[in-house]
């Protein structure tokens, strides 16, 4: 590096070269950061902040852990990088130790770089099982920016990529506050959820259904944790028409919920998970695809017509062993769960009670969404869907307080995700909602009794 | 790691839970490797093997080069991973060195983790830029594997995973060597190149295409250096009727032609260029898009609906930093172009006169492509387009052949790609011509002569 640098040379060059993704570019101001550590980043100016993002929610055991950070820079002295198609220990051990992880029969992993491609080559791995080319996935997901997965993500940011001959039918998941089935508990909205599915799929045609893409707990959409048979309910779907079932925990998985896979919470198998973020928490760009022995057997002797130059890189996967077996040793994923329980679920219910801009609390582990209202009782949202510029000024100016105040915040429309490290400590944790709490003033100023 | 660790244990895991890309599962037997160093790797019997292949033609620097190790090492231990929309100085250097070395106004930097998704993102800013939807590609092309990028391949890969409706138009590039066009001259055959894309775009309808998108040597497909004058004369086509030229660099770039980027040979300047591999030699996964002053501008006050997890990722830009200023001090992209004058070259055409199996030798810098023929004179390639099984024997036996003598060849259908390291040093690139010219031995015994 230049011996200089400053927020403002980083700055400078940043704005002359860095292309910054889903932004208008003369309209952004990136904060310099300098550095990190645990649950914290800085700036120049020596400004700190909790960081309740864990950046895009990755950084699931914090910045730089001692024990990851060796184990990239010893395998970077070892063996950066290999091509796919050589047997590598460490890609080996990575391979086993995801598979003891995850659910069923999903032994064999095909990695990728992240989590888009993972979600990709899901589809083309279900569609070349099934034969058949339709799948369906939920309004309210994401699931990545390559054509593939943005068509399949159920947000606004499809627009603009959409292509509507995908092969993509969108159908509506359970989210009880926003009922798209008028139910009013959340077995009713279980059970309408599913006869909604079914319905679709008959409509569709089953026959021309070769998979159903969900997120196991839907995570930028607005972390709507799923009622308790609905998983298990898709998965019977999928078995009686021959669907392949996928499940994107690119978000949800490796600790996030509380669980090394969110599907454990409902005890469903899928066919195919697909993983990245938390299985190596970003310091090395990796994701991947968990596949059923059933999928598994139909490229067993006929070739499997998909990769990528890094498919199974080494130091992506020197980087998962040292996190799993961090997370393992260090019981981040239990505790993540305890977290939750004790500490997130019951301070962000406090917070709602509090705070007229708080419609409702949801979620587990790690793994929280806030929904920020005009009216409780009506439910509007403090900003309309997809608002910008002015319309967004509430969402803007609690934000904006949360900076302020050293807390980094996961926004989204009307709601603010609360999703920490899952190895942040308690203390740090009731730090962020303290911080949180006055920051939801701001959005109280907003509501019908602000 | 496990403490003993052999090839044995590394096979058994790989088999048991490693999904490899392109592959049949139960058909393959991975080579377990061990290590790596410069332009050789070995296996756990002691087996070298001279890298002719730069794994999959990223590893432009060769294994292990120590400053860039270092770098790793040091980024590491200082700051693995942030999100996306921080200024962080690593992004905004590799940003400002690479912005340095594209041509023109090519200024702004998009990141991605590989190849795949830098097209993914060009294709998607070229749509948005001119409002069209149409994308015309090059049969005889590798774009990558995620949805959009395997629409535009023009080789066999992409037939699985095809989508009639993605919006892509195939046309056929120059290749004097198997004309499309009847041409006997590389003047004739660029003139007729240009006008059937001219056609092409005519009675596809200029107004409905968004971009041109083509490898500026096509890699994979066979390194078929274009005529002089075919860049330009696509870039006057594109300038002709708006539409956005996109050239893929991710396997031509960064000193595998023995240039910074291919298009410098013929003058050329595209509206974005897409680069992986070689800018960090596949050390840490990288990507990204070089984006044009009129493009960045489109992106200026209206947000670019495009990202992923890991844009700009810091591990990986300051790898990209680290490779870049060891390839300028080490004058590895001079040394590429020696090496192709000098050696290689000259080299691989003593071969083709003394070999009846080799029908053309054609490249640049360390960048080379053989055609293997059953007759020179028919051009009857040694086996049949896209062949498997018993078909493909003959290039079964000469892969063979190369690895039992430690050399690893890049094989692409009737083709081997001589693609070592950029810097490999003079006296291993003539080992390895020597190893090929017994290798070819065996593929003499498969023409009408043999
Ligand atoms: C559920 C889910 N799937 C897929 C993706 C895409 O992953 P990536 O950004 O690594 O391509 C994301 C990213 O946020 C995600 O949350
Ligand atoms: C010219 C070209 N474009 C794109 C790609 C795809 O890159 P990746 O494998 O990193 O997705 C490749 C890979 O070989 C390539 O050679």
């Amino acid at each position: 590096m230049t011996p200089h640098v400053t927020a403002a040379t980083v700055k400078a060059a940043d704005r002359a070269h860095v292309f910054h993704s889903w932004s208008a570019q003369a309209l952004i101001d990136p904060l310099a950061v300098a550095g990190a550590e645990g649950s914290y980043f800085w700036d120049y100016d020596g400004n700190r902040f909790l960081d309740f993002a864990s950046q895009l929610v990755n950084t699931n055991i914090g910045h730089q852990h001692p024990k990851v950070v060796e184990a990239v820079r010893e395998q970077a002295a070892r063996l950066c990088t290999l091509a796919p198609g050589f047997a590598v220990d460490v890609r080996s051990e990575a391979a086993r130790l995801i598979a003891e992880r995850t659910p069923g029969d999903l032994d064999k992993i095909f990695f990728t770089n992240g989590g888009a491609e993972a979600v990709e080559n899901a589809v083309r791995m279900a569609r070349l099982h099934t034969g058949r080319q339709k799948v369906l996935s939920a309004y309210r997901s994401y699931h990545g920016a390559t054509a593939a997965a943005i068509n399949l993500t159920g947000d606004p940011r499809r627009w603009p990529s959409d292509t509507a001959s995908a092969g993509v039918v969108h159908f509506w998941g359970p989210y009880l506050y926003r009922s798209a089935f008028h139910a009013s508990t959340e077995a009713e909205e279980c059970e309408r959820a599913l006869a909604h599915l079914a319905d679709t799929i008959a409509f569709e045609g089953p026959q021309s259904v070769a998979a159903i893409v969900l997120e196991t707990v839907p995570g930028t959409a607005g972390i709507m944790t799923p009622p308790d048979g609905y998983l298990a309910g898709v998965r019977e779907l999928c078995d009686r028409h021959g669907i392949v079932f996928v499940l994107d925990e690119v978000m949800a998985g490796f600790g996030r919920t509380g669980r090394w896979f969110a599907s454990e919470h409902w005890d469903v198998t899928p066919d195919l998970i697909c993983f990245a973020k938390g299985v190596t928490s970003g310091y090395v760009p990796l994701g991947g695809v968990a596949i059923s022995a059933a999928i598994a057997e139909t490229f067993a002797t006929r070739p499997y017509p998909g990769g990528l130059t890094y498919s199974g890189h080494p130091l992506a996967c020197a980087t998962a062993v040292a996190t799993i077996n961090a997370m393992e040793e260090e019981g981040v994923v239990e505790h993540a769960a305890r977290l939750g329980e004790d500490v997130l679920g019951p301070g962000l219910r406090a917070l709602a009670e509090r705070h007229p801009s708080v419609g409702e609390v949801r979620g587990l582990g790690a793994f929280w969404a806030l929904e920020l209202v005009r009216d409780k009782g009506t439910r509007e949202p403090l900003v309309p869907y997809n608002a910008a510029g002015a319309d967004n000024a509430p969402m803007a100016e609690f934000t904006a307080a949360c900076k302020a105040s050293g807390l980094w915040p996961f926004v989204n429309m009307n709601r603010t995700h609360v999703v920490p490290p899952c190895n942040i400590g308690e203390t740090e944790a009731k730090e962020g909602l303290a911080l949180l709490d006055e920051a939801l003033t701001v959005a109280d100023r907003h509501t019908a009794s602000g």
